[in-house]
């Protein structure tokens, strides 16, 4: 092995060193639409598998094998450290649902930090069986919710359309709201480092619900409580991605969280969206996931279109703009890995 | 009454005159938070209220009654000029829904372009009366679905998550695609201009589900076919306004759709939508509605800072950057508009 292969293709493309290649993997890319998923799951109820250290590695590993992409990412769930807190956590086939969503300042009182290793051990023990098993140039992913989202899942207890209980808290009692947002940093940051402190080599927030925010909200709530995780992973040199959905709007604000790389959805153009984010950052994107459904030449198209979006400038990391649907035929993101890996040939 | 207050408030801004002050109405302002409304709806189900001139127009001027905003909306459905097609429609408790959607070639052969007065004549009859019971310095709005919007729903049949039906067609049948686009266009021309010929003196196309779309695909498929209906306007000097949510990656495709005003949802900052539009065109919006959840003070205090960013430039419409929700309490949707009135004595 030399000294390059000695750092993952994806830890580099973060650090935005020139690569040989543009790097792939895809949200999701554990889960139902593989087989080897479903076979685990028809065993094992979602959240036994969140919390079973040789499942949960077993589907990541799957992944890999499967698709070949350049990283396997922890499987867990952001509710996981939420349950670790306190929340009482369910996973039910409509929906994840917390059964004692926060709703005041004494709520939030009542939050505990976890411990890594006391509480979330079994994360931890998935990370470190990922390392082991993984070849050396594939990455290994680790990811937490952002504060917001998982500040706001905590609010709402539910996934919800307009997200009036949340946006309600943060109009009527913006005070408290901040220190929840406060306390579920402090979390997200023990979570995180745990994961790190296991093998965890570059680490993603999901600020999943942040779309739903105005940019001014989103630049008081959302961006102030993820730059204290960041800085947090940037004191220990791990690269780390900022992924929100429907952010559009406030790209800039996102640039301005300290994350290496920025994850978009499809909804903006990658080369403009690099453009407003600054290229001193990482980007990572953006396949619309439905593209899927497509033939595969017109799914290599829409890939080589993202990658001359990108202009071979280092620092892209190729992804989808969202989670793999469940119904994705397999063979199709095969196609788009090969697409995106045959690129570099030409 | 003098020349200027013979063009409704709204009309002015819309052509970017400089007016007295910015014009505000509401989306769904005629809408289940309102008593009136609710009153109505107890004696008739949605689609008799749609398709009965006089509650049509009854509920569309309580609205006005209620709040003095600057203009009455049409009281409809963007799913009615469908029903008009050959679409079968429904509105049960659970959302609206399409019982033979359009799937293939043949389905898109077998629709039918309305005749305005022979197959929507209900709708131009309440126009008619919006028209002759408002004050002379409000304006009367027309609307329909945008041909994307419309034509997806079509196809989907229902709301949708990820949009994997039109989605499919759009990657497997790009033509026929295109072909129901065309077709859908064609009918929203008639629709549109059946209601100005009644008396409507502006209209908007809502592209509500535009904001599922790439950029690229957005100028593929939406934009091309919405340019069509707002030229048919242009043509009859009707001014126009395009809204789309979730649009904050595409708003300068919109602003070459050709509408006078573009309509945006509050994920986005006004200055910065406006200057990415272009200041030669109107801008409508954007109150996040959920901020209608707040303490009077707030709403008041986050509508100055959307009309600071309009900085006082001919052609803001204040709205909300979507519809009214149902729960609002209708106190605060009164503090709004008075806050936007007032703002121009300050």
């Amino acid at each position: 092995m030399d000294d390059r292969s000695a750092v993952p293709l994806l830890i580099r493309a973060l650090r935005r060193e020139p690569v040989e290649r543009t790097p792939i993997w895809i949200m999701r890319q554990a889960g139902r639409y593989l087989p080897e998923y479903r076979e685990v799951r028809r065993e094992a109820d979602f959240l036994t598998l969140c919390r079973t250290p040789d499942l949960s590695a077993k589907v990541a590993l799957d992944a890999v094998a499967a698709l070949d992409v350049d990283a396997a990412i922890l499987f867990s769930d952001i509710l996981i450290p939420l349950q670790a807190m306190g929340m009482q956590v369910a996973f039910p086939e409509s929906g994840p649902r917390i059964d004692n969503p926060v709703r005041c300042a004494r709520d939030v009182a009542a939050l505990r930090i976890p411990d890594p290793e006391d509480d979330l051990g079994f994360v931890a023990a998935a990370v470190r069986t990922l390392r082991q098993e993984l070849a050396p140039d594939k990455a290994v992913l680790g990811f937490a919710g952002a504060p917001f989202t998982a500040a706001s899942y905590m609010v709402e207890g539910r996934s919800s359309r307009d997200f009036l209980l949340l946006k309600s808290l943060l109009l009527q009692e913006p005070m408290t709201f901040h220190r929840l947002l406060e306390k579920v940093a402090e979390a997200t940051i023990a979570c995180v480092l745990g994961q790190v402190d296991a093998g965890a080599e570059a680490i993603q927030l999901f600020d999943s619900w942040a779309g739903c925010l105005a940019p001014d909200d989103y630049e008081e709530f959302a961006l102030r409580h993820a730059r204290t995780v960041f800085a947090a992973l940037r004191d220990r040199g791990v690269p780390s991605i900022l992924f929100a959905s429907g952010a559009a709007g406030f790209l800039e604000c996102m640039a301005r969280s300290g994350a290496d790389c920025i994850a978009v959805d499809w909804r903006v153009d990658l080369g403009e969206a690099w453009r407003r984010i600054g290229h001193d950052r990482a980007i990572q994107g953006n396949l619309d996931p439905i593209v899927l459904f497509g033939p595969p030449p017109a799914i290599a198209r829409r890939a080589r279109a993202i990658l001359d979006a990108a202009q071979g400038r280092p620092g892209h990391v190729f992804n989808l703009g969202h989670g793999i649907h469940k119904d994705t035929p397999v063979d199709h993101a095969r196609a788009l890995i090969a697409a995106v890996k045959n690129a570099a040939a030409r």
